[in-house]
């Protein structure tokens, strides 16, 4: 079952994303929990050129923990969840499934780091930003 | 036969190319086609970061006509080749093609305009790079 | 202004879509023009699962001619238009734009062919499905 | 330092690879490290092709753990390493390192499931292949 305050994000399976394999490619799983978390952004108010341009803030991977139970398939209209479980100084953490029919095919715990859009350099989680974040994160309880 | 003055460049194909046709997925093939392209100017003496850092200058598609013959299979090795068939103020353009053991599976006429890297309007091809083009046609006939 | 009998299809350019150019990846918007080819079969009431299963059939791409007019960009909200043109024996053809804002970024002038699943032999588009897309041509004029 | 056993593959980063952040986008890291572990297999003297034809075998992601300590770029020339740390009944594990000049980019910690290709249920690593896979470990000492 998704966690009450987790966000969900439907993702459709095209052939782009499959393999000779006849499934998923399994880095392809990773786009598509990028794209949830970018809706989740978006969601919150925050696109990610207003991040860069107000703020020059990137998210990057700061390190990834993904668990490959079932593959999905051409066709399948997916549900990707993004719950977030950490508010760090500079970084965020979240817990994401891929499920197909309630049965979860993917877990994903996923760390974030905040950095300069130019630098590259770790930058704290702008204020406004992470406000927004943790009153979401408590709101949904 | 590939043309005297085209280049060659060899690309393996991946898991990640194919699709659940068990074949490479189409739009992968323009990218077999842009490494080649990459690798052409490589060979000339320029990289698109020096493009970028000293001419201000980035070379993007402005037209491609593609015929898909045959298609390619995992692990196969193919050959790129890539001959420049005209050089304009802001434009060049290429006949490239895409080989297994000598047969042709993908033909493309390809234009790619010059222009600048921040507000990507028209410029014309910088000097320095538009000789080494030429004078690269003209030495391999 | 789109054709009255094409289908629209919305898509998000997400960070996997776009390159260090600042924008789209120009083998993307083949991805997303198959994508929205893929939602007008399935909103005809075939996916590509059942044209395999039922009929080993499956759509390969025969040609495309590509305008690049200008480029899309991280978060932008994309439209696809899929215009059938013709149907012929074993193949069909269409008019794809895909528009920012009803600005036309992208023209392609596309033709597919049926082959068959296991041997990519060309063969009849199956009477079911192009007795349905016909339909839908003369309906939506 | 690379392990002695390990192998070596290098990898370009080109346009396709990076995004508008300015890097490589991160899920193209494990394309890169899938690339890596085919052409350490290629070398062993088994492609996927055969691994299909002859066995009914797939190599699966089970689980991935990967920690991105910095940035590719464009025109970057990467080198995988891909160390086997393990083979079980059913599995494989490997620690592969994305290297540039020495600097350590991304690791991972990547286990793989031998499974059946049609029916993608858990089959054990056909002898064959694992006692290459073992001497291949135990020579390089």
């Amino acid at each position: 079952m998704a966690a009450v305050n987790s966000h969900q994000w439907p993702v459709r399976v095209y052939y782009e994303n499959t393999d000779a394999g006849g499934v998923v490619y399994h880095a392809q799983y990773l786009n598509f929990m990028e794209r949830a978390r970018t809706e989740w952004l978006r969601h919150l108010g925050f696109e990610h050129t207003t991040l860069l341009q107000e703020y020059n803030c990137v998210f990057v991977l700061h390190s990834m923990q993904i668990q490959f139970k079932k593959s999905a398939k051409l066709d399948d209209l997916l549900t990707i969840s993004s719950e977030m479980t950490k508010t760090g100084h500079g970084s965020v953490e979240f817990l994401q499934t891929i499920q197909l029919n309630q049965q979860t095919l993917i877990t994903a715990q996923v760390k974030l780091a905040c950095v300069h859009a130019l630098t590259f350099k770790p930058i704290p989680v702008p204020i406004a930003v992470k406000r927004i974040m943790e009153n979401q994160v408590v709101e949904s309880v």
